[in-house]
């Protein structure tokens, strides 16, 4: 199977996040995109977003690398589900590690792919049980 | 925090499913909306959503009931990413049932919410490890 253009989107916006580049990581957001930063706690907005992978580089040290694994992307009416396994993890010693298996919505708007719902911790935001 | 809209649209989907009232139960659909019928297996389409449907009703016996709680939903940019833990159950003895921890993508269309992807699976569908 080729490799659905998702995939290349998200590893561009990755590399963004890693080189530190937030106006091009904000850019793959749609304006009225959210973002889950943490269970309970999201930013709606593309300028928030913005501020708030600045804000999450300068909590790690300016030593973040999230990369991801195993897309999955499940279209449906102009909008996709994708699901991957993800690791965000710090570069330097020593190093800390997460792995979650995270669940992105996009949109296709004008022909181009934006995220509209970024949740990296998918349905690990429910109870457990 | 009141009840999302979502949470009672899911609760009428589950309800014509039930009851097998397939007409019902494919209107909450977008007419290019994909189901996962099971891993690797999906449909797209609101007619082969419908078919879909009636061959898993008659696959249970006539005999299915589905059901959801915790939902949690995300919204961004007239979408939103719906989750929640369903139940997947046989009425009669012997009882079979699944948990899922499903993800579900909806779209305001025309001021209605319509299910564009429909994956009770959720992130299930990666591989482990």
């Amino acid at each position: 199977m080729p490799e659905h253009e998702l995939v290349e989107i998200i590893r561009r916006a990755d590399d963004a996040i890693n080189r530190e580049d937030f106006d091009a990581g904000a850019d793959f957001y749609a304006d009225d995109a959210t973002l889950v930063l943490a269970p309970g706690r999201v930013v709606t907005g593309k300028a928030r977003i913005r501020a708030a992978m600045a804000a999450i580089a300068a909590h790690f040290g300016h030593n973040l690398h999230v990369s991801q694994r195993d897309y999955l992307v499940i279209e449906g009416g102009d909008t996709a589900l994708v699901l991957a396994r993800a690791t965000i993890a710090t570069k330097a010693e020593p190093v800390w590690s997460e792995e979650r298996r995270a669940t992105y919505v996009f949109r296709r708007v004008d022909g181009r792919w934006l995220c509209v719902v970024d949740n990296s911790y998918g349905t690990g935001l429910l109870p457990a049980g």
